[in-house]
């Protein structure tokens, strides 16, 4: 028995454990996903490959996977409303891989999402030009690679907390990221804070527990 | 002319621009207080020296300074009610400083602090003892220097965000705090974003913007 | 001849000399075999693909692979009884190929394991409930990529030292676990030391000797 | 005799040579501008601390020092008219000395300066209220720190060649600088080119060459 | 819709927006080709590899494809006289691909290219012996890897501005081109710019910028 | 009440918290020492500067400092006798302060030391000459800077574990220990661990627990 | 025409070109070599793949090619003579190539040779018991990987300059051969110099130097 | 008794053990001068501070002190005369205390050396033009900071062994030296080995030893 299933993390943590499927036996992560099942937990897996995937889709009922976003899961409750307003926001059509995860962690935790793409620096018009789209928002994930610089200027407008995601789309002296984490750790926008480069996943669950958080309004809550 | 005051950024960001001290004259940082006086707006600035506050505190009426935080400030509102709660949880007593800097910002912001000093991962019970003072917060901002493994633990016992911020705190291999936030970018409790080392006023800013908002509740606001 | 054995590694060191499998040809690993079995060492090498060991098992009787771990081995006295009391300990179950390296390595001396798989930091209460399995252990090697925390969540729980080794698993800002290993060289816990990354083997080298060492008792056979 | 003087370098490359004050004795600084003097050039020596300055005015008769830019100069032409026109762009007011820098090298060369302090990109607005003065530049030198994503802005905005300096201004993961170097590397904005951290001579220089070609015209130099 | 063209590039920048062709998708490259030939303008994208052209150029008529360069594009006025001039000097043969991309990112913008082959400082009499092929050039394309030095060499021998581009020829402690990228922002030639490791395409881009400016001279156009 | 001293850490690790001394104010490093002496335990704190064990040494009473060692403490059972045996062997004679902290450490925990100075690698006779001295140890403690490579050697020549700690001594590409900390971690010997650079505290407190456990024996301590 | 062959280097260095195989196309090489061979030079080609030697060895007459040192060249004079002696003295099994790249460029310089594997530190008797096989050499090449500790330990043993070469070989905080580099640019023996990770033939050639120059006695050189 | 000096290194090395200076008490390097002096040996001490010597000299009769090359040492054969011929050439004014460093070493081995400062590659014709003065040289130690590109040069120029010697001299991204160190073991010519950055010391030693081999001559040594 090499697995140790966190059954206890919704109550503690208001979402169920994810699985990080890189590195896992398809066998590890269908326990997972049976052991969530039978608790009626809707399961779900990040950084899945298309392999892994194939195998795992013909075990597990009712998973779906998208390829894009490299995740794999269930829903729980399909057809439920969304609430809150989260945007993910991206620099180039090359982080669309990351965007997507973030999309994706978004709806399976129930939170309303707008998609904004390809808004990178170099072209500076086209960020103001959208910007209506989501200004009320509660929380923006913004993707970007290369120098990373996006998150600031998306901060520089809003009031919100922006979660800025390097990627690693670059070459050279972006050293896998490393160029954009720095820029976004950096940031003279007081409003950024920052996740793991690639953290597609992590960028959209931060965004998505401010904005539930927002939707309820914590003040009712803590005196109830 | 050298310093140009981005009087509009309150309407845009919620809150008006704090000045980074570091390197800047005495007469630049005067400066803008004094510009933002005239428009009511309460001027913070961060990374004072006690050089530049002895020679800032005679010429600003009404501005204070803590020390040990490094922040220099105008109150706008005295006495008015705290909203939210954010809880501020550091691990060592040396993450002192870093976790004011975190307290004083939210002051400002007008946030309601709890502050948690002192039980870091080598003393394991310690954390757990005093979880009842905070579960309720709206955000937790976690200060820690050496490896930098609190926010994790923080992450895996709550639901809401928490903010990390890693100190230069150590020798060695830390490489000035390198070590701590490295560990907050790749820590597995998904709750968990983190900002610049030893950035104490951003870590606060960002957990005051998501208490704010919790107390505000944003599915009323946004329907109006 | 490109190879000199070290024939007097067990009366220097107490054990054979170990071969580090890693680019090695087929010969060069089977000289070593041959020659430590002429002298009735148990031959053990480490990172062994499983295109080696297959060419290799058939030339040495006797050996066995296991492919978790990357190790190929002999046994030189099967049955014989276990001394000491190890316990390994991973975070996530992606890290259980170190984990098992570790454990054979463990066999292998002749000491006894107790295994503690996925009781990482993002589920805090996992491993409390599981201490009494190993809090009389003479040694506990606890194996962690990501953040690396978990050494030294360990250490501030026991009073036995504790060998972290750190793994590459994780992704971005992991850099191949460099995350972890400065982590756990930071460790604010005093009884932590580390070994390098995704080195089980040694983690489980050292952890044996302190095992043997403190089941024999030292100041007996100081007098003796 | 330890300094060997480059008193063939304005005939190969358009201007005497400029010394590298640092860690210079006052004696070696002093025999250049000798030697240079002799020659009718007119010497210029960056990095020069305010004590090494006091040492060497009172030898060197006609020779002025920046205080701010850390440069000590002699003029050549008093008042000839300037040509070309580069504008030196400033994120922060902490940027200033390295703008400077750039500035008096510029001013050194004979070519006209526009200054635009201040305009970094937590205010994006600020930028494009003021492109107007120098949309018509021959090259722009922008001197940023933190995030260093102005020079990627500024390069999405215009036609002309972008010379990035990033400056040390910031703490923490900004590494002395490291942060905005590879941010300007990595701009996605085609236009932006990049000098050492801190270089503003540099910056300067380059701009000033590429501002006094575009001043003269090529073509008709090639055919004469 | 996944991208958004920046099609007021052209007027803002004066040439349109390049594709990196890296990580895209067919469609998504064509896409850009398609939107950009619809309004004259003549596409290009870098990067793309030989699998991604294969599948492209059935698609896009009028498109060639270098295979060296690694670039895809069209021309807009097959046979236009060139305008000004631009040497590209590599230092070894391994450094090929990426002068290539130089070359033709140049070819496209209309600038005349003269190459100058293996000519680095292991056999410091060869770059001398070719000076005199490009001592008019308006600016020049230095192409290294290993050691980098090239680029301060010929800087040391002109007066025009000298683009370095890093190339990630070599092995070891040249870290994929980290070498050759320190050696060209620290040199001692004040005339040498940077430009990201293996970043033809912006070396060769910027030169270009220089030398059309160059070519049409600015004083007239400022006034006019 | 900033500090939360770690009262229980004696009941689960052995022996008692200790300071970290650096950065902390006088008041928080004596209110630690007050606290525990009123429970009867002996109070150490490290890397603790001249000057605030200058101000400390009033106010607490039986206190001792040693100002190579930068170690400050108080003893519970003077004269009590010594348990185990470790040797502390060092490299040059630039690492005496780090070794002198292991040292007191280690007498603090009551373990018997043996210190053999100056036998680095460069002069490979030394070692041997005096191995007699320590070959029965259970554990050793190697304090080495610039390569680190002395606990290698040792490791190759003994069968205890060896406990690495790298310094800072050294320059250049020594990286402040960087160097001897590599050396360590890719050790070729299989009894080498390591601690952070220039930890002299935990080596030698990691061998203390060693040596206490081997001199108690644990077989017996397990069936009790 | 994309080679420029130093043709003069023989006259200059003492020795032809040595062509760096990795990334060029075999049309490349066979033209060095051709150019040379009408000129009576030795051509050799270092890091060449099987895959091209075997393009090549057809095209290139009286060409050899030893597969584990991945060097292709061509013999001047057979049979002639070796002068001086060189010892290429290996840590472990898998440095073999390594060394074997230096002891191919030094038979192809005509230097003799005497090969010493496999006594790395971690069996620290090993060296003192062939040092005399090499102790009257002229230089010694030390190649080690993991910690690279052996080119101080022979420096300390030796009078004749000592050149370290550091491998790849290793894991983990290996990162690819930094550690051993660092060892080695860091030792405390005062003849050790270093050359490039895996740079086996750098080695060789300079030992060669150094062999060829005592071998011939230099003051009788210069008075002639 | 903490310091070991190594007596018998003359026999072993040819030259008696050399004392680091940095971090040691006035008694400490006392002691060896002492020790060395009984048996007639001449005592050398790198990186002596002003602060050292000035403390020392009174205690060391015979003793002086370079203050530019921070060396103190005692001459035991004055007057004896030079054998072979070392050149020490550095690139810039700044580069002058590392190469004294050096010049001080050699002459202390008994070398002739000669002396060519500031012809570093910003102005390329000032080393061909004093090539005759040293092209003769057993070996050349190049002293060069910035980008470290003067050592290629000189070897692209000579045929015997050059010793790189980076220096920290520079700013920004040269990382106090790891440019230099970088470039040079990068350097494309095949006759470049490096020390450490800053190392006056061991490139000085190494070359000497290059040259009273080549001086004496090997083949008749090695037959006698
Ligand atoms: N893509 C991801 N990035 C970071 N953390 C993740 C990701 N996916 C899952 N996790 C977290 O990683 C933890 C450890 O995962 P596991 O190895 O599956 O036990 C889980 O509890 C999740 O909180
Ligand atoms: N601030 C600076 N940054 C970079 N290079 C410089 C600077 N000032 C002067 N230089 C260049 O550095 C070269 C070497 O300087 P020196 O050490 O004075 O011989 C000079 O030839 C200048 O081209
Ligand atoms: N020199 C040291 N190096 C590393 N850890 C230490 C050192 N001194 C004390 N510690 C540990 O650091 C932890 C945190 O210290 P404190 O900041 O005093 O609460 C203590 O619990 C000790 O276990
Ligand atoms: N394995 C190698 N490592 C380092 N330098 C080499 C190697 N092989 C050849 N070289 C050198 O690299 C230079 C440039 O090579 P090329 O790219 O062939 O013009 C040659 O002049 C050789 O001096
Ligand atoms: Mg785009
Ligand atoms: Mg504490
Ligand atoms: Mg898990
Ligand atoms: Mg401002
Ligand atoms: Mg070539
Ligand atoms: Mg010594
Ligand atoms: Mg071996
Ligand atoms: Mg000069």
């Amino acid at each position: 028995q090499t697995v140790t299933v966190d059954l206890d993390r919704r109550r503690r943590c208001g979402f169920p454990e994810v699985v990080y499927g890189e590195g896992k036996t398809v066998e590890a992560i269908a326990a997972v996903f049976d052991e969530q099942h039978a608790r009626g937990e809707p399961a779900m897996a990040t950084r899945v490959s298309p392999e892994q995937a194939e195998a795992l889709l013909p075990l597990l009922s009712g998973a779906t996977y998208n390829q894009v976003a490299r995740i794999l899961r269930r829903e729980s409750h399909p057809g439920r409303p969304r609430v809150g307003k989260v945007a993910v926001v991206s620099a180039g059509s090359s982080d669309l891989p990351i965007a997507e995860e973030a999309r994706e962690t978004l709806d399976w935790m129930g939170v309303a999402v707008t998609m904004v793409h390809d808004v990178g620096v170099a072209g500076p018009h086209r960020l103001p030009e959208r910007l209506a789209e989501f200004e009320d928002a509660d929380a923006v994930v913004v993707v970007a690679g290369m120098e990373g610089a996006l998150p600031s200027v998306v901060g520089g407008y809003l009031a919100c907390p922006v979660v800025g995601v390097p990627t690693s789309v670059g070459y050279g002296a972006n050293f896998q990221g490393l160029s954009a984490l720095l820029s976004m750790l950096n940031s003279c926008a007081s409003n950024v804070t920052v996740v793991n480069i690639d953290a597609g996943f992590k960028g959209g669950y931060v965004a998505g527990l401010i904005a539930t958080r927002a939707a309820a309004g914590t003040e009712g809550r803590r005196d109830a």
